[in-house]
């Protein structure tokens, strides 16, 4: 033991007495001898001590809860200020939690003049694990999408549920449930786990209490809630629980733009302005229909654009993202608060790995940096990635953490979307070979990475749950579809497949359609003919593609090279892209030949990767070959050669 | 008078003393009585006093002169270093002006250890004006574009000139001369002024001694010489005095990046490496065809991209450019200098308003960093614009000086060329109108000013030598072809416009073929059917065309909303697209229907634009219009309109 450990335990102890300390004050506190839960919601619905913002405001929603006056008595608690909201319905909180606060409960006691008290008992819980370790996804991970609805149903129980407006499963119809939900996820993740994958991010799974559609899991009806056809917060917890056994991470998907139509607070609503165009759903909310809404404009390079009008830029962020999702107004206050405590509740109820925040253009930009600032500042290890749909570099770097934006703004971002190098993958392959067509788009797109501050940390992704499935994008090409995916696996990114691209699902039938896209993966449902998971009823191809990724990314896991290395590409000639990832010990070489035919590859321009002579294994089928003078690629393929100096003893 | 200006005029004096003091001491240096040239070539031929760089590096060329000791006798003159070059025809003379050096002339002085003394007369003349009053191209400037070769033949007598590998014109041949000179653009300028542009920017006019193909310009065969097929330096000078006298700009376009095969340097090169892959050349130049070349493979990307491997980076920089180009290496410090005072000297020797700097990607990019910021210095109201042919807007703001580039890379160029909006425009006016289509990618391309440093610094243009006609483009429609060049004019930008799209001129024959879009000027010649100067012979549509340029460029040449004003745009909706440019007192807006038939606009949306009840005038046809509920808008068509506020007595 060293004198530094040493001092090490004599602070601990002292800490360890003040902690004693200040747990003898607490006995003078109200004692919780008897759960009360008289008040109808109270959100966050339980907080925990020790996270370094040290205020906490709750959301309290009860008839008439607005004439009274809230008291709490336990140590370290405060009530620093009550608002009032314009509803009478709502109490807003304002609680200080000083330094030392001790996890436990207490009673909120609401004093009225004409009636009774009523008394809600909160919760302060510990914290399970220090703010270091949440760690986020990085680009030594390789992420698995799922449409939660459409991969495994598990439970069969849940598939409909009594009392939520849209009732009864039917596969059937593309747009209706299908009754996958969290309990199937957990039972699948030999198979994530197995395939390769290292963090998982199923669509939202919150409460979408929505007449019909719902099973995307976009139109939150309740921001709290697990929604009870995908299972209990204890199923969500189970999934984070057994991902995190498994060195796995969980990614949540979350809304900050926009709630459901049917939101609970949709019928009683705190402020005039807690969603924009308020005025317009007040006066219309009788016979709503779409034609009511003033949606976006959609027009989002108003966020930097430096010479958008007032007006598009209002209609972009306030304008509803469609007729059934209010959109929430972020400078409102409270509702900010409510958005960013609301983040927090589930990173630290799940222990999440990650978030990944849909519509990012959409809200508020300032509240966006404050939201994403908070989050970071109480994880600084943590990782969020923002969906910006745009195929314009400049705005992929504009929301990534650290640009240097002309307009000052400050993105916390961990991670942005590479739509461009998706769109630049997709038409590298289809198009024909010329100047300035084809691989050069692969070659240039990825050139523009000095542009971003961090571009290890971005993600890269085929497609996703709203996009055409990368092999109906590339005209059900298995060839073709191994060349992106390997690249796209050993590019400078951090990786997203979405799930049933390993068995080459695809939306040919009707290219685009969201419902279709979002196709029940087989095997995921009792009775399935085909059966993914164990490989029953696939067909060569997709057993091939299965087998294909599963090698590529199980290599990946381990490859420093692949997740950390320099990069060096070499620009496209004759049809051939080669790109290289290395580190001191490793070097992996991913080649692609467009070419119909078999190429011989002259080597001598490839002197700097300083592989001549090297013996190199192809991770797929594990040959040897030789660097030396020419390399010999076989007719439309891509592969991987992996360099390894050997272990020194 | 004022106590401040007293102290000038003491300081004067006393400074006029000190001079005095100077001129006294050069009494001791050698007269030059007589003119003496016994030397081939000394580079710079001329030089000036009174640059703040105080060092000058002459090259001189003669046989043997390696061999010889210089010797100059000159007051505030003196020779810091002679280099020898590895040829022993060189001598490099790197010489210190001290501070209050005088103008006048002196010999240097050659001798040898077995041959008589050569001596050449040099001359250090006095600046003709103030650094701070070579003020370089704006916002506030239009420019016009032109071919010298196919503009105007003033002067048949030197359209071919004995001495000169390629001989005769022969207008019949888009690649032959067709005898445009310098003086046919001097005769023509009030023309050019007439029509409203402030600048004017001919293509290279420097000799290009080249067996064929040599009318373009980029191939110099000496960077000191004006082509004798263009007319001499006094024409030069007499074209920038001229353009000075109407306070018009005159640009040159240099060539830092490469010389014709034929320059006259290529028979006995100073050092192994003056040119790059010059090992190359040198190997083969006795039967050299372009088989023996070496070209750039074109990826300009290399200059950013992170992953660029090393081998692309070289063949991008030190490949030629074409056969017949040879790469000058600007990281021989001998040809860096070479090619900085030769920029210096002719915005000397013409006064000039700005130079355009080809293929400005091509030479060392670290030596083009120090070649501007050389000029910059000395000229601190300059403004160089750099030619960088891509459709990316990341390389259209990493050139523009003061980007954060995250390689640190600094660039001194006031202004980039805008081809991702000349793509835009084009694009724009030929697609059907649809959510991601038409008027939107001018809407958007305008919106990425966000990502650059100085937008209206940008110089934006529909064509120019090098691509095919706007009239072209736009598949010959009048009225498109109006659309594009008003947004031209109106967008904050600097306008360059290629001569003859006044007149519709076009390369349907061939689209895109370089020969035909340099289509002789109609009038330029004599006998020529049509005159386009005086509107001989011109079709209606030509002449309306000919009047919408000059009455928008004349009004711009006043309007500070359009040289200066803020940009508020309007997302395009419905076919049509606004954009307006003001300043306190003015507000400019233009408007394009892209619908096939007129419509009426509702102006509620544009409130902001504050021209509630105002009366506008369309700066074509002079009618008012009163900005009130609805605009009519004719079909197809754009419109501008200006508000001014009265002026107040």
């Amino acid at each position: 033991m060293n004198a530094l450990k040493l001092i090490g335990i004599v602070i601990g102890l002292s800490l360890l007495s003040c902690t004693e300390t200040t747990s003898k004050h607490q006995v003078s506190t109200e004692k919780v001898t008897e759960i009360k839960n008289d008040i109808q919601r109270v959100e966050p619905p339980h907080w925990w001590v020790g996270f370094k913002n040290k205020t906490l405001q709750l959301l309290v929603h009860h008839p008439e809860i607005g004439n009274a006056s809230p008291q709490i008595n336990y140590t370290g608690v405060s009530i620093t200020a009550v608002h009032k909201a314009e509803s009478p319905n709502y109490l807003f909180l304002d609680l200080e939690l000083a330094e030392n606060t001790l996890p436990g409960q207490f009673n909120i006691r609401f004093q009225f003049e004409d009636q009774p008290d009523l008394v809600q008992t909160y919760t302060l819980k510990a914290r399970p694990q220090s703010a270091e370790d949440y760690v986020g996804f990085k680009s030594s991970d390789a992420i698995y999408l799922i449409t939660p609805d459409r991969f495994a149903n598990a439970n069969p129980q849940n598939d409909t549920v009594e009392g939520l407006l849209e009732q009864g499963v039917d596969r059937s119809n593309n747009y209706a449930r299908h009754g996958g939900d969290l309990q199937g996820i957990t039972e699948h993740l030999d198979y994530i786990e197995d395939l390769g994958f290292t963090a998982v991010w199923p669509c939202p799974v919150l409460t979408n209490d929505m007449p019909s559609g719902s099973y995307h899991g976009y139109a939150m009806t309740d921001f709290y809630q697990v929604d009870p056809r995908f299972g209990t917060l204890a199923d969500y917890k189970a999934l984070a629980e057994n991902l995190k056994g498994r060195h796995m991470k969980l990614i949540m998907d979350q809304v900050a733009n926009h709630c459901g139509l049917q939101h609970w607070w949709m019928k009683d609503l705190p402020f005039k302005d807690w969603v924009n165009y308020q005025e317009n759903y007040e006066k219309h909310k009788s016979d709503w229909d779409w034609k009511s809404t003033i949606t976006s404009n959609h027009r989002r390079t108003t966020n930097q654009d430096p010479y958008a009008s007032k007006i598009d830029y209002k209609e972009m962020t306030e304008g509803w993202f469609v007729s059934d999702m209010p959109d929430l107004n972020q400078r409102n206050p409270f509702m900010a608060t409510y958005i960013i405590q609301n983040s927090l509740w589930w990173v630290e109820t799940l222990g999440l790995g990650g978030i990944r925040q849909d519509t990012y253009p959409y809200p508020d930009k300032t509240f966006m940096s404050q939201w994403a600032g908070a989050i970071m500042t109480e994880y600084p290890n943590f990782s969020i990635v923002g969906e910006e749909w745009s195929y314009n570099p400049l705005l992929i770097g504009y929301w990534q953490e650290g640009h240097h934006n002309t307009d000052g703004y400050q993105s916390y971002l961990s991670s942005t979307m590479d739509f461009a190098m998706q769109k630049n993958i997709i038409e590298a392959l289809n198009e024909d070979e010329s100047w300035d067509q084809g691989l050069i788009k692969m070659y240039e797109g990825l050139a523009n990475d000095f542009a971003y501050t961090a571009p290890k940390s971005i993600m890269a992704f085929l497609d996703n749950h709203d996009k055409s499935r990368v092999y109906t994008e590339l005209n059900g090409d298995l060839e073709k579809t191994k060349m992106a995916l390997s690249y796209l696996l050993t590019m400078p990114r951090i990786p997203q497949i979405y799930y049933g691209t390993e068995i080459l699902m695809d939306d040919f039938d009707n290219p685009g359609d969201h419902g279709l896209i979002r196709t029940d993966f087989p095997g995921g449902w009792q009775g399935d003919q085909v059966n993914a998971f164990t490989g029953e009823g696939l067909s060569g191809a997709q057993k091939e593609m299965q087998l294909f990724l599963k090698q590529i990314l199980n290599y990946r896991k381990t490859s420093m090279a692949l997740q950390e290395g320099e990069t060096l590409h070499f620009a496209p000639e004759n049809g051939i892209y080669v790109l290289a990832r290395s580190v001191a010990n490793e070097t992996v070489v991913h080649i692609i030949n467009k070419n119909e035919s078999p190429q011989d590859l002259e080597l001598s321009r490839f002197e700097e990767l300083g592989l001549q002579g090297k013996t190199l294994t192809n991770i797929i089928t594990h040959d040897n070959i030789v660097w030396d003078k020419t390399l010999q690629l076989k007719a439309k393929s891509s592969v991987i050669l992996s360099y390894k100096v050997a272990e020194t003893l």
